[in-house]
C-alpha cells in the first residue's frame, strides 16, 4: 500500500478580493496551505478556511510570506535571518489563534512564493524559518519542496518533514522547478500528469526536463484550484489514486 | 497590605521608526500590553519587547487595535462584530507565537486606542472582543479601563479581569476619560498625580473633574513612558507605592 | 436633444487581485472613475485603465478612498478635515502622474465608499475634499451623488460640477441612495431600471421607494461592470438612449 | 566663484512617527529631498515638508523608494522594470499634488535607499525611473551618485542631471559608496568632512578609502539631519562654504 498527503493553498483572498476556490477545493484535499496576512489572506479568510477545515478533517498548515502583498509575495526582498525568523513568527502565531480557536493543532509550516523558492538553495533563511517554528512548537511539520536544503535543515534542527511534489510542474536535474518562464514549465497533459504522479508515489522516480531519471521523494502531493476546469482535475487525481491503492491521508 | 499591577503601553515602534523607551520602561513595571502590527508594532519589535519582558519577569499582555497603522490606530473604524473578533484573534495569536516561544503565557488582552475607548460603552464590540480571547484561550485576562461595559462582557463569558485606572488622566463623573481635547484631561502635577493613584488604590475612590467623588476599583495602573521625566515619575511611583506598602504585582 | 456621461468605477483589482471588467467596460462608458491605490488599486492597475482610456477616448477621473485596502474603503473611518484633504492631494496626484504621462487632463474626482457616503450630509468632509481639488488644479471637475452637499460645496469654492444618477439603484425621499442592507435598495429589472434612467434624463423625476416623486438632476449615469451580464447591460442602456435621442458624452 | 546645491532627506516621518528635524534643517539646505509614501512619508507630512519648502524657498525633489514600510526602502525587492517605472510614477505624482497646491515646480527625483543603490549599476532599472519621470515631466531633473549608471541613462533619455555627493560617507575606488557595514564608512572627523567636501567642489578630487585619488563631479551635496548635532554641522558647512566663496543655490 502507498499513502501520500493531498495538499493545496487556499486562505489567499483579502478583503473584497476572491483568489482561488477555496470552499469547493476543501473537499478534495487532505491538507490545506493558509496564507496568513502578509503576502495575501486576511483574519476573516484565515477564519473561513479554518472552520472548511474543521468541519472537512482537513489538517491546517501555515503558508508565510514575505510582506508584499501587492506583489503577492512573488518578488524577492532580502531579508536578514532575524527578519526572516520574526515574520514567520509572527505569521504562524496568527494562523494559530484561529486553529486553536477550533481545537485543531496546526500541521506543517510550507513558505511561499519567494520566500519558498530561496529555501530551495539557501541554508541561512531555510534555518532561520525552521528555528523561528521550533521555537513555537518543535511538533510543527515543515513542508520542503523536494530537493530544497529546507527540508535538511529542517531535519538538522529536530523537526518532522514532508518532501512536496507537484502535480502539474516540471523539474529540472536538480530537482528545483523548471521556472514559470521557460518552456515545458508547466504539465498541460492531464492524462500524463495523473500518470508522473502515480510514478513518483509508487517508484520514488520522475523524468526532469531534460530527459534524464531523477529519484524523488514524495509525502505530499500539491494541486492547484483555480477554476473550475481544476476541481475536475483534482477529482480525478482522487479517483486515479484509489485505483491504483494510493491513500489519501494528512500527518495527522 | 495592598496590591497593584502597574503596566505599560510597549513594543509601539515600527520599522525604522523608534516609539516610547521600552529597554527603560521594562525596568519598572509589572505587566506590559505590546501593540501586534495592526495600529503599532511589528516582528522584530515585538520579540524584543517579550524577550526583555522575559528577563524582567514582567508579564506580557496583547494591546491589539484597528488595522490603521497610518492613524496609529486612533482613528475610529467601523467594524462589524465579526470582524472586530478576527482582527483580534490575528493581532493576539501573532504576538503568542513569541510569548510561546519563550515559554511565556499571555497574561492578558488590553484593546488599543479608539478601539479602546470604544469599549467603554460599545458592548457588541466588547462582546466580540471577549470572545476572541476566550476562544483562543479562556485563561487569558481582559483589561478594562475602570467603568467599561468591556469588563462587565468579559465576566458574562467567563474571563477574568482586571480594571485598569491611570495615573495622569482626569476623569467624567461616568468614569470614562476626561477626553483629550478638553481642558483638565491631563494631570500634570506630579505630587497630586501619586497621592491621586495611592487614593485610588487603598480607598477606592477619586474625585471627578467636576469636583464629584466617585468609586473607583484598579486592579492595575497604567503609567505611560514617553520621554526620560516619564521613567523618572515612574520610579517615584514605585517608591511610593513601597512606603505606604501597596505591593506592586501582575497576575501570574 | 437630451445629453449625459456614461461612468463606471475602474481600476479596482490590486496585484495578483482581479476585480471588474475594465477591458470590456471602457468600450461602452464615456467616463471612468479609477481608485488610486488607498482602498484598490496599484501603480500597475493604473496604468492600464489610463492607457485604456486614451484609447478610447474615455475621459479619466480620480476614485479616491479611505486608507482601508482590507475593507475596500467601505468602513467609515474618523478623518479630521485636514486629513481627508491631504489623502485627496496625495491620491489625485499619484493618479495624475498616468494621465499626464499620456497627455490627459483629469476630468474629475469622485470620493468612494464610505468617505462618497459621507459627502451625502457632511459639510466639512465635502469642503476639505473640494479644497483639495481646487488647490491642485480648479478646472477639475466634483462628481457628487444627486443630493449631496458634496455638489453644493463644490460649487461655492468655484468647481464645476456633475449630479451623478444610479441605473440601479432606488432613491430615499431625500434622493440618497437606499441602503445595500435594506429591501428594495438594487433595481433587479432590467427593463424598468433602464426606463428609469430615460426618465431621470429627460424629465428630471424619479419616483423614491416609498412613491414619492421627486426631482432629481442627471448629468453623469454610473453603471457597474461586474459579471458577463453587466455588459450586455450597459450595452442595452446605450441603444436605448441611442433611440431616444440622448447622446453619451463626457465633460472634456 | 564655486556653487553646488545643499540637499538633504526630509518627510521620512509616519502617523504618529517622527524621524529627522526638518522644521530645523529646512532653515539650511536649497534642496529637500521628499519621500513619498510607500518606504516613509505620508499625505500629512508631505503636506507639511513642501509647505516650509514654500516659505524657505527651498526646491522640492521627490524621493521614492520600494514600497516597504517596514523595512524603510532599505531591503532589496527584485521588481521588473514595469513595475518599477509605475511605482515611480504613482510616488512622483502624489507629491506633485502638493507642490502644484503651493504653486511649485518639482525640481527633482532621487531614488532612495535599495531602490537608489540598484541606480549604481543596473541600467534596466535606472532607465525604468528615468522613462518614469521623462514621460511625467521631461524639465524635472534626476539626481544621481556620483559614478551611478542613473546619471548616464538620464541623459540618454534627455533629462536634466546632478551628480549627488555626500559630505560624510567614503568611497570605493569605483566612486560607489563604501558600504555601512564597513569599516571607515562613514566620515566622523568633522573638520575633515568639511576639508573634502571644499575640495570635491572646487578640485573636483576626492581620495577614496583606499588612498586612491578620484575624479568626482559633484554638482549637489547631500547632508544627513538626525539629531542636533547635525543641524550645527549643516551650520558650519555653510559657513565654510562662504568662506570658500561657495555660493550654496539649487536649480530653479
Amino acid at each position: 500500500m502507498y499513502q501520500i498527503d493531498l495538499n493545496s493553498d487556499m486562505g489567499e483572498s483579502f478583503g473584497a478580493y476572491r483568489l482561488g476556490g477555496d470552499e469547493e477545493l476543501i473537499k478534495y484535499v487532505s491538507s490545506t496551505n493558509v496564507a496568513c496576512g502578509y503576502h495575501a489572506g486576511d483574519p476573516m479568510v484565515m477564519e473561513k478556511v479554518v472552520k472548511m477545515a474543521k468541519e472537512r478533517h482537513v489538517a491546517v498548515g501555515a503558508h508565510p510570506g514575505y510582506p508584499d502583498l501587492m506583489g503577492f509575495g512573488r518578488r524577492k526582498m532580502t531579508l536578514d535571518p532575524k527578519e526572516t525568523k520574526n515574520i514567520i513568527k509572527y505569521q504562524v502565531g496568527a494562523l494559530m489563534a484561529f486553529t486553536q480557536s477550533y481545537g485543531m493543532k496546526l500541521q506543517h509550516v510550507a513558505p511561499h512564493g519567494a520566500l519558498g523558492n530561496l529555501c530551495q538553495y539557501d541554508r541561512e533563511t531555510s534555518r532561520a524559518i525552521c528555528e523561528a517554528v521550533y521555537e513555537i512548537d518543535p511538533s510543527i511539520m515543515i513542508f520542503y519542496c523536494a530537493g530544497a536544503v529546507l527540508g535538511e535543515e529542517a531535519e538538522k534542527i529536530g523537526l518532522k518533514t514532508a518532501s512536496e511534489i507537484f502535480v502539474d510542474r516540471a523539474y529540472m536535474d536538480d530537482l528545483s522547478l523548471v521556472p514559470r518562464k521557460m518552456e515545458g514549465s508547466m504539465i498541460t497533459d492531464e492524462e500524463f500528469a495523473i500518470e508522473r504522479s502515480i510514478r513518483m508515489v509508487k517508484e520514488g522516480k520522475v523524468t526532469a526536463l531534460s530527459g534524464k531519471e531523477l529519484e524523488i521523494r514524495g509525502d505530499t502531493l500539491c494541486v492547484h484550484g483555480d477554476g473550475p476546469k481544476a476541481f475536475d482535475f483534482v477529482k480525478r487525481i482522487k479517483e486515479s489514486f484509489a485505483q491504483e491503492g494510493i491513500i489519501i491521508k494528512n500527518f495527522q
